[in-house]
């Protein structure tokens, strides 16, 4: 990035996400979204593989965030607990950027094969926690289990969030889904 | 069918699953399968949309499974028991016809596009727990939560189950992972 193209990824990122709102992103070309953004086509090849990416390119700082929230948990922490902590994280980091967060979510919902992409984001995040719990010394099947159980808080937390007139924040619904989990499985 | 084309959906479904192994699934075509299972790429087509679907025409039986089990569960049940019997009578569905799982898996490990087929059925499968759930009376967050909870209790025993070295049937794992959930969440 030069000095005369301030904030180039982030203004086409915002560009993307607002012609992939307003028209589709099937509908979208990249060629699109760095004229909405007074770039050009290179510059967005320099920041992103293709249009797809725009969507998915936080994956990578969340999964960090999540590895480096779980290394940092005290060693005394129950997995569950260690979990707990790096989904909270990343839902602050969610609930600030909630607008754009909202809108990215429309625009998967409404594309099946941005719903597939989703999904393997949210398997190889799963196997990441997994792999950061077997650092943190916790075995299998106990690292795996965790790992998924706190996928499932997380996705039911972030369903409640988006739905309608919710008014709690999302590191709050996730707290809440994790005692809601520890609630059903000791009454099984 | 025919009285002249005996059990030609299994036919198929051994043929195809036998080449998937032997060359792969890529390097298979329909054409292959109809002539290994000495029937045309007519009759096939009678029974399959296309080769992808021999891998997953099982999913709407397994979720139909699902359905009914829950639904049967006694009133009495907590959510996450009457999740756990479904699993465990699709666990011995899949104990039944180890093998046939065991190469479907190993198919389906080698090849990206079958996995996020793969991880579309699953997701589609938790959506129909929660359903049923919800038909039993269970409210949200708690129906969506427990079927989350119980496809991760149900994707680790199956980990464990198509693992080296592991002798303990699959309704066992799921058996023995749901215990572990239910120490992971008292712990935490």
């Amino acid at each position: 990035m030069g000095r005369w193209e301030p904030d180039a990824r982030g203004r086409l990122e915002r560009a993307a996400m607002e012609l992939y709102g307003e028209r589709g992103f099937e509908q979208t070309t990249v060629a699109e979204i760095a004229k909405r953004a007074g770039l050009t086509e290179r510059t967005f090849f320099r920041h992103f593989a293709d249009k797809r990416e725009v969507l998915f390119s936080g994956a990578a700082s969340l999964q960090q965030l999540f590895v480096t929230t779980l290394a940092e948990a005290p060693d005394t922490a129950a997995p569950i607990d260690a979990v707990a902590a790096a989904l909270e994280a990343a839902g602050a980091l969610m609930q600030e950027g909630r607008d754009r967060v909202l809108l990215r979510q429309a625009v998967i919902d409404a594309n099946a094969e941005l719903q597939e992409r989703e999904l393997i984001k949210q398997a190889f995040l799963a196997s990441s926690i997994a792999e950061a719990l077997r650092r943190r010394g916790v075995a299998d099947p106990a690292a795996g289990l965790a790992a998924e159980a706190g996928m499932a808080v997380f996705k039911i937390a972030f369903q409640r969030w988006v739905g309608p007139a919710e008014p709690r924040d999302l590191p709050d619904l996730i707290r809440d889904s994790l005692a809601e989990l520890k609630a059903l499985t000791a009454a099984g």
